[in-house]
């Protein structure tokens, strides 16, 4: 049997390394997550953050499976500039005023050494000023004008993968930072219909990854008129809920109408042989998804990772208490590495010296690794190994002992190295069963302002579902009031069997077609 | 047999479409190369480009080839931010002096409406200005600071991909524009020994990359003092040929020694107990490399790509005159595509209609595919394919029909399909070996200024390997007599046998220990 001399100390964490509990304070409890398991810290630049390796890892693996899914859905890369000239925003007034307020400007080209030290040359002050992409449809719209004449050239099916800026006030690593990592598509089309399917598309591949990859259920929908992207005609979004009860919006997808074709005069010639101005939409998903994943499956002693997103899958730890055994119980542990990495699994073997076996599983229970294997003397006798499962559905009335003996099980060698990529999958599938559980405890269906106001008070709260038919003042209202958005107009089939039909509006009482989803948001 | 009706058009295209010869005007077609295979074009932002799909995804492709590379030699990737604070270019003076003159600026965060028209908030002024940066050492030392205390931190392997500005007054697409898309690595490590195997190492990868991937062969060495990267203790480089013999710096890996530890104070604790500033190095490689394959390989009907890094490897092209032709041709070629794509290679088949073959064939001509499929109902009965190469190595005194035979080879159906990956090597190895052998045609071991000068004269030149020992000065004389500049001194292995061994410098007559590799330089 593995001996676990720091099993204990894993309990009683100190503050300096610790993490503060869920139930203590949430959000501490997110960056005490994000700080231990090393994925992400803030930089001496004002509201931009540093992704660090293994945070980038997770983002990487997000990115291929995104990436994978465009392409087979018929869209290819691109780059685009990362400035844009100040006048171009001045063309899609609508577009323009929903970002003035957060755009990093470039006024300069220069710096100049005076008296020693380094400042802006004044004399290199640009005639137009540069804006820092908040977002690329008019820079994008702009080159589209070239590439389109005529329904041949259409649809265009365009993805990039960019870094952004929008001035914060108020940041959270991964959540909301002034810099992120995202893609945003841009595709043309000849008809509204194509549009219209391209942004359907888009969201399903959204919601496709949220629910399959990273085991965030979500639910979809429009966004009400105060909430969409600026310049679109409709927006729709995959909205998450965090373990705090606070829904997340995990990414959009707009369709923009010829409001951009329009802004920047991309006319085609249709199979009729008419000018027509072409149909756009835009979609995009960013380095928030990364906070979304930590959000929803992390627990009290760190990260939890699905198994399509763990950079590594499986850790192996050598356990030994004479260099004999070291030599042994390592040799194994490579073996086994060997045998599951030709099963297509990423494994590591943390075979460090100095560290107790202890310390090393409460570094990558924290960071989050899906499955640990312990290799101790005795299990080479037995021929067996010891697998650790970072996590198990808890079962109602069960008792701890029982709990753990599910997560830690003794298993002959090769049924347990035949067994992993089935552990995976249901690891993968445990995890997104755990939210939708998660979810469903936090799921009201509320149909007075009282209940309203109940569910919501303090900290509490989750997805309420509410008849709604307010004006925006109204919207405006509840924020006030109950710190509560519409997250979207779902789709039907989004909405809960109970919830189905009309009814009427919770504030105003006049009659509502079908219910919204309303909640707290970060 | 295929029918080529557009094969006579190929020869005379026009100017509108066409391509300008070399021998004509090689900038010229250098620019027309680009722009007839779609890789990118300017954009309205001054000297910023936009990377077309064609061209980003061969990007992407010498992304992955490098990426893999870099993670084999224990490196990982992270991401810093795109903004640097004026104060850090401050610390270390060599290094801000060298980019100074083209630093991007960013100075406010929020536009304003006024009159009716977005302009810049004069009240968003930062209070310290934002530097985008132009290289990433600054931004990530000041982070290491916090990563790094004992050797036991040590190695620190990380790189970053990223977009990058300097601002630049002449640009040329990919070669030199204000916005590039790079990757830095950043490594920190114990003692100078580590730090300088480091990089030699991704010199290494870099010119292994660039000769066995890109099919251009590099010479490898040391930067001169006056060449060397801002704060660097030795730059080593990697130097190509193009075909109009000019060189082009593809990649350089630096030692920076303890400058940057220095300056922005990291120190480890070593074996020994004792507080030690760090040894640093960092080594990039950007898009410039897009440049160096088109100006590298591609002749006057266009880009010719090295299959490894083509998006496309095979297109095939179905001929046919009738309806039914059309049918058995096109279930023909998506067939023999299946079949190829099951030995992993990446095929398109085009079976757009309106369009004759001969176009067809023009357009990947011109977009580098290395191999055309055609597929017509001759084909059919014999059970042959057309196979056709986008270039074959030219042999002396051969006649331009059986140049034509070796080009163009109808083989049965199975033989065709099976060859295929050989083919892929062969032409993948041919490329390297045309390239080679242009670059042996323009070098020249020389020890004359008489000689130098009629080398170099007007738009001639290549390759120069002089003795030197003259001064910085004595450099700048050269490049204003001559254009040339010492693009490397070499490692010792690098320099033709014929070359090697102490001479008299070329300029002043002093004792040279080696020769230098002097060139005009993109």
């Amino acid at each position: 049997m593995s001996n676990q001399p720091n099993q204990q100390k894993q309990q009683t964490a100190t503050a300096a390394d610790g993490i503060t509990p869920r139930a203590t304070d949430y959000g501490q409890w997110y960056l005490d997550v994000v700080k231990r398991a090393d994925l992400a810290e803030h930089s001496p630049v004002r509201g931009c953050m540093v992704i660090k390796p293994h945070g980038y890892a997770i983002w990487e693996k997000l990115q291929r499976e995104l990436d994978d899914r465009f392409k087979a859905t018929g869209h290819v890369n691109a780059y685009f500039p990362l400035f844009i000239p100040l006048s171009f925003f001045q063309k899609e007034e609508e577009h323009a005023a929903g970002f003035a307020k957060e755009c990093a400007v470039v006024t300069h080209y220069r710096l100049k050494s005076r008296d020693g030290k380094v400042g802006v040359d004044p004399e290199s002050e640009l005639e137009e000023p540069l804006v820092v992409r908040p977002t690329s449809e008019t820079i994008i719209w702009a080159q589209y004008k070239n590439w389109i004449q005529s329904y041949r050239d259409l649809p265009l099916l365009i993805n990039q993968w960019a870094n952004i800026v929008r001035w914060e006030m108020r940041t959270r690593l991964f959540l909301r930072t002034t810099e992120f990592l995202w893609q945003e598509g841009h595709t043309a089309h000849a008809t509204e219909a194509e549009a219209r399917e391209e942004v359907a598309r888009m969201l399903a591949v959204y919601a496709d990854v949220a629910e399959n990859v990273m085991g965030v259920p979500v639910v979809r929908g429009h966004k009400t008129e105060g909430e969409r992207f600026a310049g679109a005609i409709d927006t729709q979004c995959i909205e998450g809920m965090m373990q705090d009860g606070k829904a997340l919006q995990m990414g959009t997808s707009h369709y923009l109408g010829q409001n951009f074709a329009k802004s920047a005069d991309v006319k085609f010639l249709s199979r009729d042989g008419q000018l027509e101005y072409v149909y756009a939409t835009s979609w995009g998903v960013s380095t928030r998804l990364v906070g979304a994943l930590i959000m929803t499956h992390s627990d009290d002693n760190g990260l939890i990772l699905p198994p399509k997103l763990a950079p590594i899958q499986i850790v192996i730890v050598p356990i030994y208490k004479s260099p004999d055994e070291q030599a042994r119980t390592t040799a194994e542990a490579q073996a086994v590495a060997t045998e599951l990495r030709a099963q297509g699994l990423a494994v590591k073997v943390d075979d460090r010296e100095g560290l107790q076996p202890g310390a090393k599983y409460y570094e990558w229970e924290r960071k989050g690794v899906p499955v640990r294997i312990e290799v101790g003397p005795k299990d080479l006798e037995k021929g067996s190994l010891c697998v650790v499962r970072r996590f198990v559905l808890e079962k109602e009335g069960e008792s701890e002992q029982d709990l753990r003996k599910r997560k830690k099980q003794f298993l002959p060698r090769a049924e347990a190295i035949a067994g992993m990529p089935a552990l995976m999958t249901t690891l993968q599938k445990e995890l997104l069963a755990r939210a939708l559980a998660m979810r469903e405890t936090k799921t009201r269906v509320i149909d007075t302002l009282a209940d309203f106001e109940a569910f919501f008070k303090g900290d509490g709260g989750g997805f309420a579902w509410v008849h709604w038919a307010g004006t925006h003042e109204d919207e405006d209202e509840m924020a006030k009031r109950f710190e509560t958005s519409i997250r979207c107009i779902p789709f039907e089939d989004q909405i809960p069997e109970a919830a189905r039909g009309a009814g009427t509006c919770i504030l105003t009482g006049k009659p509502s077609a079908q219910r919204v989803l309303m909640a707290k948001a970060y």
